[in-house]
Protein backbone atom coordinates (compact mmCIF):
# COMPACT_ATOMS: atom_id res chain seq x y z
CA UNK A 1 0.00 0.00 0.00
CA UNK A 2 0.81 3.50 -0.53
CA UNK A 3 1.76 5.92 2.38
CA UNK A 4 -1.76 7.56 1.96
CA UNK A 5 -3.32 4.02 1.37
CA UNK A 6 -1.95 2.72 4.88
CA UNK A 7 -2.62 5.96 7.28
CA UNK A 8 -6.39 5.95 6.01
CA UNK A 9 -6.67 1.98 5.59
CA UNK A 10 -8.29 2.53 2.25
CA UNK A 11 -6.42 0.93 -0.49
CA UNK A 12 -7.78 4.00 -3.11
CA UNK A 13 -6.11 6.80 -1.14
CA UNK A 14 -3.24 8.63 -3.26
CA UNK A 15 -2.05 12.13 -3.53
CA UNK A 16 -0.91 13.88 -6.13
CA UNK A 17 2.28 15.69 -4.60
CA UNK A 18 4.57 13.72 -2.77
CA UNK A 19 8.44 13.60 -1.85
CA UNK A 20 10.96 12.49 0.90
CA UNK A 21 9.24 14.80 3.76
CA UNK A 22 5.85 13.88 2.65
CA UNK A 23 6.45 10.45 2.88
CA UNK A 24 8.44 10.41 6.22
CA UNK A 25 5.74 11.68 7.62
CA UNK A 26 3.02 9.91 6.25
CA UNK A 27 4.95 6.60 7.20
CA UNK A 28 4.35 8.13 11.00
CA UNK A 29 4.04 5.06 13.94
CA UNK A 30 4.67 5.64 17.15
CA UNK A 31 7.09 3.28 18.67
CA UNK A 32 7.68 1.94 21.93
CA UNK A 33 10.44 -0.75 21.83
CA UNK A 34 13.68 0.30 21.21
CA UNK A 35 16.97 -1.32 20.20
CA UNK A 36 20.04 -1.32 21.95
CA UNK A 37 22.09 1.44 20.22
CA UNK A 38 22.35 4.86 22.09
CA UNK A 39 20.90 8.10 20.67
CA UNK A 40 24.41 10.26 20.32
CA UNK A 41 25.00 13.95 21.48
CA UNK A 42 25.49 15.06 18.01
CA UNK A 43 22.04 13.33 17.30
CA UNK A 44 20.25 14.98 20.63
CA UNK A 45 21.32 18.21 19.43
CA UNK A 46 19.99 17.74 15.91
CA UNK A 47 16.65 17.12 17.61
CA UNK A 48 16.83 20.69 19.83
CA UNK A 49 18.09 22.69 16.95
CA UNK A 50 15.01 21.04 14.55
CA UNK A 51 12.86 21.97 17.58
CA UNK A 52 13.99 25.11 18.29
CA UNK A 53 13.43 26.33 14.37
CA UNK A 54 9.80 25.53 15.34
CA UNK A 55 7.56 28.79 15.09
CA UNK A 56 6.76 30.33 18.26
CA UNK A 57 4.82 33.23 19.21
CA UNK A 58 5.93 36.61 19.19
CA UNK A 59 9.68 34.68 20.17
CA UNK A 60 8.86 34.04 23.26
CA UNK A 61 10.40 30.39 23.04
CA UNK A 62 8.18 29.57 26.45
CA UNK A 63 9.74 26.06 26.20
CA UNK A 64 12.76 24.11 27.81
CA UNK A 65 13.60 20.19 27.03
CA UNK A 66 15.38 18.26 29.89
CA UNK A 67 17.49 15.14 28.66
CA UNK A 68 17.20 11.97 30.65
CA UNK A 69 19.67 9.32 30.15
CA UNK A 70 19.84 7.82 33.55
CA UNK A 71 18.65 4.90 33.69
CA UNK A 72 17.53 5.13 37.44
CA UNK A 73 16.12 8.25 36.69
CA UNK A 74 14.36 6.68 33.84
CA UNK A 75 12.86 4.19 36.22
CA UNK A 76 11.31 6.54 38.69
CA UNK A 77 9.71 8.75 35.64
CA UNK A 78 8.16 5.67 34.14
CA UNK A 79 6.30 4.91 37.47
CA UNK A 80 5.15 8.30 37.91
CA UNK A 81 4.06 7.76 33.99
CA UNK A 82 1.26 5.32 34.77
CA UNK A 83 4.46 2.72 34.99
CA UNK A 84 4.55 2.47 31.20
CA UNK A 85 7.75 0.68 31.25
CA UNK A 86 8.87 1.72 27.59
CA UNK A 87 9.68 4.85 28.99
CA UNK A 88 12.22 3.05 31.14
CA UNK A 89 13.93 1.03 28.17
CA UNK A 90 13.90 3.83 26.22
CA UNK A 91 17.63 4.92 25.24
CA UNK A 92 16.85 9.03 25.84
CA UNK A 93 13.32 10.55 27.43
CA UNK A 94 12.88 13.85 26.60
CA UNK A 95 10.26 15.54 29.02
CA UNK A 96 9.20 18.73 27.50
CA UNK A 97 8.32 21.90 29.79
CA UNK A 98 6.34 24.41 29.20
CA UNK A 99 8.33 27.58 30.80
CA UNK A 100 6.75 30.80 31.90
CA UNK A 101 9.80 30.36 34.18
CA UNK A 102 12.49 31.92 32.36
CA UNK A 103 10.61 35.27 31.72
CA UNK A 104 9.06 35.09 35.10
CA UNK A 105 13.07 35.24 36.27
CA UNK A 106 13.78 37.84 33.88
CA UNK A 107 11.46 40.19 35.25
CA UNK A 108 12.72 40.00 38.80
CA UNK A 109 15.33 40.34 37.84
CA UNK A 110 14.79 43.55 35.59
CA UNK A 111 12.25 44.12 39.10
CA UNK A 112 9.56 44.53 36.72
CA UNK A 113 6.18 42.51 36.30
CA UNK A 114 5.12 39.77 33.77
CA UNK A 115 1.14 39.76 34.87
CA UNK A 116 -0.05 38.21 31.16
CA UNK A 117 1.86 34.92 32.16
CA UNK A 118 -1.25 34.56 34.82
CA UNK A 119 -3.48 33.95 31.84
CA UNK A 120 -4.98 31.04 30.44
CA UNK A 121 -4.05 32.39 27.21
CA UNK A 122 -0.60 32.62 28.26
CA UNK A 123 -0.41 28.87 29.71
CA UNK A 124 -1.78 27.62 25.69
CA UNK A 125 0.84 29.60 24.24
CA UNK A 126 3.49 27.76 26.23
CA UNK A 127 1.96 24.65 25.35
CA UNK A 128 0.85 25.31 22.02
CA UNK A 129 4.96 26.01 21.58
CA UNK A 130 5.95 23.36 23.23
CA UNK A 131 3.97 20.81 21.04
CA UNK A 132 5.26 22.78 17.71
CA UNK A 133 9.38 22.37 19.30
CA UNK A 134 8.41 18.99 19.46
CA UNK A 135 6.52 17.73 16.30
CA UNK A 136 9.89 18.67 14.88
CA UNK A 137 11.80 16.90 16.24
CA UNK A 138 9.88 13.95 15.94
CA UNK A 139 10.25 14.67 12.16
CA UNK A 140 14.02 15.16 12.96
CA UNK A 141 14.22 11.69 14.72
CA UNK A 142 12.33 9.73 12.04
CA UNK A 143 14.76 11.03 9.46
CA UNK A 144 17.79 10.31 11.66
CA UNK A 145 16.37 6.60 11.73
CA UNK A 146 15.15 6.95 15.03
CA UNK A 147 11.35 6.30 16.29
CA UNK A 148 9.88 7.91 19.20
CA UNK A 149 6.44 7.93 20.97
CA UNK A 150 4.76 11.18 23.10
CA UNK A 151 3.53 10.23 26.94
CA UNK A 152 1.27 12.26 28.09
CA UNK A 153 0.96 9.99 31.30
CA UNK A 154 3.32 12.48 32.57
CA UNK A 155 0.85 15.16 33.34
CA UNK A 156 -0.65 12.52 35.85
CA UNK A 157 2.05 13.35 38.82
CA UNK A 158 3.01 17.08 37.75
CA UNK A 159 4.39 18.02 41.04
CA UNK A 160 6.13 14.40 41.07
CA UNK A 161 7.69 14.99 38.20
CA UNK A 162 8.83 18.49 39.10
CA UNK A 163 10.52 17.80 41.89
CA UNK A 164 12.00 14.65 39.91
CA UNK A 165 13.58 17.34 37.51
CA UNK A 166 14.19 19.74 39.83
CA UNK A 167 11.83 21.77 37.46
CA UNK A 168 11.51 25.69 39.49
CA UNK A 169 8.12 27.73 39.51
CA UNK A 170 6.32 28.50 36.00
CA UNK A 171 7.61 25.01 34.59
CA UNK A 172 5.68 22.44 33.89
CA UNK A 173 6.46 19.12 32.28
CA UNK A 174 3.65 18.88 29.03
CA UNK A 175 4.34 15.65 27.82
CA UNK A 176 7.60 13.14 27.26
CA UNK A 177 8.87 11.78 24.24
CA UNK A 178 10.91 8.40 24.18
CA UNK A 179 13.46 8.47 21.28
CA UNK A 180 15.08 5.23 20.50
CA UNK A 181 16.28 3.23 18.15
CA UNK A 182 12.79 1.66 16.81
CA UNK A 183 12.78 -2.69 17.47
CA UNK A 184 12.30 -4.05 14.33
CA UNK A 185 10.46 -6.99 16.04
CA UNK A 186 7.81 -4.70 17.50
CA UNK A 187 4.60 -5.23 15.94
CA UNK A 188 3.33 -1.74 15.35
CA UNK A 189 2.08 -0.46 12.07
CA UNK A 190 0.85 2.82 10.32
CA UNK A 191 -2.57 3.63 12.30
CA UNK A 192 -5.22 4.73 9.97
CA UNK A 193 -6.72 7.93 10.69
CA UNK A 194 -10.20 9.45 10.13
CA UNK A 195 -10.90 9.74 6.47
CA UNK A 196 -9.81 13.54 5.58
CA UNK A 197 -12.81 14.52 4.74
CA UNK A 198 -13.77 14.28 8.45
CA UNK A 199 -11.98 16.99 9.53
CA UNK A 200 -11.07 19.05 6.56
CA UNK A 201 -13.93 21.45 5.89
CA UNK A 202 -13.91 24.42 3.40
CA UNK A 203 -15.08 27.92 4.37
CA UNK A 204 -17.66 27.14 6.90
CA UNK A 205 -17.63 23.91 9.38
CA UNK A 206 -20.33 21.48 8.34
CA UNK A 207 -20.26 18.93 10.98
CA UNK A 208 -23.15 16.24 9.50
CA UNK A 209 -21.06 16.19 6.16
CA UNK A 210 -18.29 15.38 8.33
CA UNK A 211 -19.69 13.01 10.85
CA UNK A 212 -20.67 10.82 7.60
CA UNK A 213 -17.11 9.68 7.58
CA UNK A 214 -17.32 7.96 11.02
CA UNK A 215 -19.41 5.02 10.45
CA UNK A 216 -16.79 3.77 7.88
CA UNK A 217 -13.69 4.46 9.68
CA UNK A 218 -14.93 2.88 12.78
CA UNK A 219 -15.40 -0.25 10.49
CA UNK A 220 -11.60 0.26 9.31
CA UNK A 221 -10.17 0.83 12.85
CA UNK A 222 -11.78 -2.27 14.22
CA UNK A 223 -10.18 -4.33 11.09
CA UNK A 224 -6.82 -2.58 12.32
CA UNK A 225 -7.38 -3.59 16.32
CA UNK A 226 -8.19 -7.07 15.28
CA UNK A 227 -4.86 -7.72 13.62
CA UNK A 228 -3.49 -7.17 16.89
CA UNK A 229 -5.67 -8.75 18.66
CA UNK A 230 -8.31 -5.69 20.11
CA UNK A 231 -11.49 -5.37 19.72
CA UNK A 232 -13.65 -2.04 19.11
CA UNK A 233 -13.65 0.75 16.45
CA UNK A 234 -13.11 4.33 17.11
CA UNK A 235 -16.24 5.95 18.22
CA UNK A 236 -16.17 3.53 21.32
CA UNK A 237 -12.52 3.93 22.19
CA UNK A 238 -13.09 7.80 22.00
CA UNK A 239 -15.96 7.25 24.45
CA UNK A 240 -14.29 5.58 27.01
CA UNK A 241 -11.33 7.70 27.19
CA UNK A 242 -13.60 10.64 27.77
CA UNK A 243 -16.39 8.83 29.75
CA UNK A 244 -15.38 11.13 33.02
CA UNK A 245 -12.96 12.00 35.72
CA UNK A 246 -12.57 8.30 36.48
CA UNK A 247 -11.25 7.23 32.36
CA UNK A 248 -8.59 10.12 32.93
CA UNK A 249 -6.21 7.92 35.67
CA UNK A 250 -5.75 11.13 37.65
CA UNK A 251 -5.20 13.70 34.72
CA UNK A 252 -8.32 15.37 36.09
CA UNK A 253 -7.25 17.08 38.91
CA UNK A 254 -4.52 18.71 36.47
CA UNK A 255 -6.31 22.53 36.75
CA UNK A 256 -5.22 22.50 40.42
CA UNK A 257 -1.55 20.84 39.97
CA UNK A 258 -0.68 23.60 37.30
CA UNK A 259 -1.82 26.51 39.56
CA UNK A 260 0.23 25.40 42.00
CA UNK A 261 2.91 25.06 39.93
CA UNK A 262 2.62 28.39 38.99
CA UNK A 263 0.26 28.78 36.17
CA UNK A 264 -2.85 29.96 37.57
CA UNK A 265 -4.22 30.13 34.42
CA UNK A 266 -6.95 32.74 34.90
CA UNK B 1 26.52 30.72 6.85
CA UNK B 2 25.40 27.05 7.33
CA UNK B 3 21.58 26.68 8.69
CA UNK B 4 22.13 25.77 11.97
CA UNK B 5 25.12 28.95 12.44
CA UNK B 6 21.76 31.42 11.14
CA UNK B 7 19.62 29.48 13.57
CA UNK B 8 21.76 30.95 16.34
CA UNK B 9 23.20 33.75 14.64
CA UNK B 10 26.35 32.74 15.75
CA UNK B 11 29.01 31.50 12.66
CA UNK B 12 30.59 28.56 15.03
CA UNK B 13 27.31 26.73 15.35
CA UNK B 14 27.36 23.60 13.70
CA UNK B 15 25.62 19.54 13.62
CA UNK B 16 27.35 16.75 13.43
CA UNK B 17 24.35 14.96 11.51
CA UNK B 18 22.48 16.49 8.52
CA UNK B 19 19.94 15.59 5.72
CA UNK B 20 17.52 17.13 3.32
CA UNK B 21 14.74 17.27 6.52
CA UNK B 22 16.93 18.87 9.08
CA UNK B 23 17.95 21.67 6.36
CA UNK B 24 14.24 22.55 5.64
CA UNK B 25 13.33 22.76 9.31
CA UNK B 26 16.50 24.48 10.40
CA UNK B 27 16.05 27.06 7.65
CA UNK B 28 12.11 27.91 8.59
CA UNK B 29 11.27 31.51 8.38
CA UNK B 30 7.71 33.22 8.84
CA UNK B 31 6.48 34.05 5.21
CA UNK B 32 3.64 36.95 5.35
CA UNK B 33 4.18 38.14 1.60
CA UNK B 34 3.17 35.88 -0.73
CA UNK B 35 3.11 35.53 -4.54
CA UNK B 36 0.16 35.14 -7.11
CA UNK B 37 0.24 31.06 -7.09
CA UNK B 38 -2.68 29.18 -5.85
CA UNK B 39 -2.22 26.42 -3.39
CA UNK B 40 -3.94 23.24 -5.36
CA UNK B 41 -6.02 21.31 -4.28
CA UNK B 42 -3.75 18.40 -4.18
CA UNK B 43 -1.33 20.38 -2.16
CA UNK B 44 -4.26 21.33 0.43
CA UNK B 45 -4.97 17.47 0.62
CA UNK B 46 -1.25 16.67 1.33
CA UNK B 47 -0.72 19.54 3.81
CA UNK B 48 -4.04 17.81 5.59
CA UNK B 49 -2.49 13.99 5.35
CA UNK B 50 0.34 14.98 7.18
CA UNK B 51 -1.42 17.10 9.69
CA UNK B 52 -3.43 13.54 10.29
CA UNK B 53 0.01 11.78 10.13
CA UNK B 54 1.19 13.45 13.51
CA UNK B 55 0.99 11.74 16.94
CA UNK B 56 -2.13 12.26 18.79
CA UNK B 57 -3.27 11.45 22.02
CA UNK B 58 -5.03 7.51 22.39
CA UNK B 59 -5.89 8.69 18.76
CA UNK B 60 -8.71 11.01 19.36
CA UNK B 61 -8.12 13.28 16.84
CA UNK B 62 -9.58 16.55 18.74
CA UNK B 63 -8.96 18.86 15.56
CA UNK B 64 -10.84 20.01 12.73
CA UNK B 65 -9.25 22.27 10.33
CA UNK B 66 -11.71 24.93 8.01
CA UNK B 67 -9.46 26.21 4.88
CA UNK B 68 -10.97 29.31 3.63
CA UNK B 69 -9.76 30.83 0.08
CA UNK B 70 -13.00 32.67 -0.04
CA UNK B 71 -11.50 36.34 -0.64
CA UNK B 72 -14.40 38.27 1.64
CA UNK B 73 -13.94 35.49 4.52
CA UNK B 74 -10.32 36.26 4.38
CA UNK B 75 -10.78 39.57 4.72
CA UNK B 76 -13.22 39.61 7.72
CA UNK B 77 -11.09 36.71 9.75
CA UNK B 78 -8.25 39.15 9.13
CA UNK B 79 -10.07 42.46 10.61
CA UNK B 80 -10.80 39.44 12.98
CA UNK B 81 -7.22 38.99 13.80
CA UNK B 82 -5.95 42.43 14.62
CA UNK B 83 -6.49 43.10 10.76
CA UNK B 84 -3.21 41.46 9.41
CA UNK B 85 -3.72 42.01 6.32
CA UNK B 86 -1.54 39.35 5.20
CA UNK B 87 -3.91 37.03 6.21
CA UNK B 88 -6.48 38.79 3.33
CA UNK B 89 -3.40 38.31 0.88
CA UNK B 90 -2.55 34.46 1.45
CA UNK B 91 -3.97 32.38 -0.89
CA UNK B 92 -5.03 29.99 1.26
CA UNK B 93 -5.61 30.75 4.81
CA UNK B 94 -6.30 27.43 7.22
CA UNK B 95 -7.80 27.77 10.78
CA UNK B 96 -7.05 24.82 13.00
CA UNK B 97 -9.93 24.13 15.51
CA UNK B 98 -9.33 22.28 18.93
CA UNK B 99 -12.39 20.07 18.32
CA UNK B 100 -14.03 18.28 21.12
CA UNK B 101 -17.53 18.86 19.33
CA UNK B 102 -17.24 15.40 17.31
CA UNK B 103 -16.60 13.48 20.60
CA UNK B 104 -19.79 15.64 22.41
CA UNK B 105 -21.67 14.79 19.37
CA UNK B 106 -20.84 10.78 18.94
CA UNK B 107 -22.23 10.46 22.65
CA UNK B 108 -25.08 12.69 22.57
CA UNK B 109 -25.34 9.93 19.41
CA UNK B 110 -25.07 7.44 21.30
CA UNK B 111 -27.04 8.58 24.56
CA UNK B 112 -24.28 8.39 26.74
CA UNK B 113 -21.61 11.24 28.33
CA UNK B 114 -17.98 12.65 27.95
CA UNK B 115 -17.41 14.93 30.83
CA UNK B 116 -13.42 14.08 30.87
CA UNK B 117 -14.41 16.88 28.51
CA UNK B 118 -14.71 19.60 30.96
CA UNK B 119 -11.51 19.56 31.81
CA UNK B 120 -8.19 21.54 31.47
CA UNK B 121 -6.71 18.75 30.58
CA UNK B 122 -8.80 17.68 27.70
CA UNK B 123 -8.50 21.12 26.47
CA UNK B 124 -4.93 20.76 26.72
CA UNK B 125 -4.92 17.34 24.54
CA UNK B 126 -6.74 19.54 22.01
CA UNK B 127 -4.81 22.22 21.87
CA UNK B 128 -1.83 20.29 21.50
CA UNK B 129 -2.24 17.61 19.07
CA UNK B 130 -4.13 20.67 17.23
CA UNK B 131 -0.29 21.96 17.04
CA UNK B 132 1.37 18.57 16.54
CA UNK B 133 -0.39 18.30 13.57
CA UNK B 134 -0.64 21.55 11.92
CA UNK B 135 3.40 21.73 12.87
CA UNK B 136 3.28 18.80 10.42
CA UNK B 137 1.46 21.17 7.97
CA UNK B 138 4.13 23.71 8.59
CA UNK B 139 7.50 21.35 7.15
CA UNK B 140 5.25 19.38 4.70
CA UNK B 141 4.28 22.75 3.38
CA UNK B 142 7.83 23.75 3.10
CA UNK B 143 8.71 20.45 1.49
CA UNK B 144 6.62 21.97 -1.90
CA UNK B 145 7.85 25.50 -1.49
CA UNK B 146 4.87 26.43 0.12
CA UNK B 147 5.60 29.19 3.19
CA UNK B 148 3.38 29.69 6.22
CA UNK B 149 3.06 31.77 9.46
CA UNK B 150 0.75 31.48 12.37
CA UNK B 151 -1.56 33.86 13.64
CA UNK B 152 -2.49 33.65 17.02
CA UNK B 153 -4.46 36.40 16.89
CA UNK B 154 -7.09 34.56 15.67
CA UNK B 155 -7.63 34.25 19.31
CA UNK B 156 -8.56 37.92 19.98
CA UNK B 157 -12.30 37.10 19.25
CA UNK B 158 -13.00 33.90 19.41
CA UNK B 159 -17.11 34.09 19.39
CA UNK B 160 -16.57 36.40 16.00
CA UNK B 161 -14.55 33.54 14.39
CA UNK B 162 -16.56 31.02 15.49
CA UNK B 163 -19.88 32.73 13.89
CA UNK B 164 -17.98 33.32 11.18
CA UNK B 165 -16.94 30.01 10.21
CA UNK B 166 -20.34 28.77 11.44
CA UNK B 167 -18.41 26.51 14.29
CA UNK B 168 -20.87 24.13 16.24
CA UNK B 169 -20.28 23.84 20.23
CA UNK B 170 -17.03 22.75 21.68
CA UNK B 171 -14.69 23.69 18.57
CA UNK B 172 -12.38 26.85 18.94
CA UNK B 173 -9.85 28.28 16.28
CA UNK B 174 -6.48 27.42 18.14
CA UNK B 175 -4.71 29.36 16.21
CA UNK B 176 -4.56 30.23 12.16
CA UNK B 177 -1.96 29.26 9.17
CA UNK B 178 -1.38 31.74 6.20
CA UNK B 179 0.19 29.70 3.41
CA UNK B 180 1.25 30.45 0.23
CA UNK B 181 4.18 30.55 -2.48
CA UNK B 182 6.76 32.81 -0.69
CA UNK B 183 7.31 35.84 -2.20
CA UNK B 184 11.19 36.54 -2.98
CA UNK B 185 11.03 40.34 -2.65
CA UNK B 186 9.80 39.80 1.40
CA UNK B 187 12.39 41.32 3.90
CA UNK B 188 12.60 38.50 6.18
CA UNK B 189 15.30 35.91 7.28
CA UNK B 190 15.83 32.89 9.48
CA UNK B 191 15.24 34.36 12.90
CA UNK B 192 18.16 33.55 15.44
CA UNK B 193 17.24 31.84 18.70
CA UNK B 194 18.42 31.32 22.31
CA UNK B 195 21.83 29.09 22.06
CA UNK B 196 20.41 25.43 22.79
CA UNK B 197 22.09 25.44 26.17
CA UNK B 198 19.12 27.90 27.06
CA UNK B 199 16.61 25.07 26.52
CA UNK B 200 18.48 21.80 26.83
CA UNK B 201 18.95 20.51 30.10
CA UNK B 202 20.37 17.30 31.11
CA UNK B 203 19.08 15.05 33.99
CA UNK B 204 17.68 18.03 35.73
CA UNK B 205 17.01 21.37 35.02
CA UNK B 206 19.59 23.94 35.94
CA UNK B 207 18.16 27.74 35.51
CA UNK B 208 21.29 29.20 36.61
CA UNK B 209 23.43 27.70 33.87
CA UNK B 210 20.39 28.25 31.12
CA UNK B 211 19.88 31.48 31.82
CA UNK B 212 23.17 32.62 31.98
CA UNK B 213 23.21 32.40 27.64
CA UNK B 214 20.95 34.99 27.96
CA UNK B 215 22.58 38.47 27.96
CA UNK B 216 24.56 36.75 24.91
CA UNK B 217 21.39 36.28 22.79
CA UNK B 218 20.07 39.55 23.47
CA UNK B 219 23.15 41.09 21.73
CA UNK B 220 22.44 38.41 18.73
CA UNK B 221 19.15 39.72 18.36
CA UNK B 222 19.90 43.24 18.94
CA UNK B 223 21.78 42.90 15.43
CA UNK B 224 19.49 40.70 14.00
CA UNK B 225 16.51 43.52 14.35
CA UNK B 226 18.91 45.99 13.77
CA UNK B 227 19.28 44.77 9.69
CA UNK B 228 15.47 45.32 10.03
CA UNK B 229 15.59 49.01 11.10
CA UNK B 230 14.42 47.73 14.87
CA UNK B 231 15.73 48.27 18.06
CA UNK B 232 15.96 46.03 21.05
CA UNK B 233 17.23 43.05 22.10
CA UNK B 234 15.14 39.48 23.32
CA UNK B 235 14.40 40.40 27.21
CA UNK B 236 13.02 43.45 26.23
CA UNK B 237 10.36 42.74 24.03
CA UNK B 238 9.39 39.42 25.98
CA UNK B 239 9.32 41.38 29.37
CA UNK B 240 7.06 44.05 27.30
CA UNK B 241 4.63 40.75 25.63
CA UNK B 242 3.91 39.97 29.12
CA UNK B 243 4.20 42.74 31.14
CA UNK B 244 0.01 42.20 31.70
CA UNK B 245 -3.17 42.26 30.44
CA UNK B 246 -2.94 45.37 28.93
CA UNK B 247 0.08 44.03 26.37
CA UNK B 248 -2.23 40.78 25.58
CA UNK B 249 -4.62 42.71 22.62
CA UNK B 250 -8.03 41.18 24.26
CA UNK B 251 -6.47 37.82 24.57
CA UNK B 252 -6.62 37.83 28.26
CA UNK B 253 -10.80 37.33 27.73
CA UNK B 254 -9.53 34.26 26.49
CA UNK B 255 -11.01 31.53 29.38
CA UNK B 256 -13.96 33.14 29.41
CA UNK B 257 -14.71 32.91 25.68
CA UNK B 258 -13.45 29.18 26.40
CA UNK B 259 -16.12 28.69 28.61
CA UNK B 260 -18.88 30.16 26.32
CA UNK B 261 -17.90 28.09 23.49
CA UNK B 262 -17.95 24.53 25.27
CA UNK B 263 -14.51 24.16 26.81
CA UNK B 264 -15.27 24.81 30.87
CA UNK B 265 -10.99 23.77 31.38
CA UNK B 266 -12.23 22.84 34.95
Amino acid sequence: MSTAAARYGDPTAALDVTGEVLRLQLAHRSVRSFGPREVTDGELAALITAAQSAPTSSNLQPWSVVAVRDPTRKARLAALAAGQEFVARAPLFLVWLADLGRARRLAERGGTEVAAADYLETTLIAFIDTALAAQNTVTAAASLGLGTVFVGAIRIHPEEVAAELGLPPHTVAAFGLAVGEPDPLERADVKPRLPREAVLHRERYDGPAADAHIPGYDKVLAAYNARFGLSGGWSDRVLARLKGPESMAGRHRLREALARLGFPSR
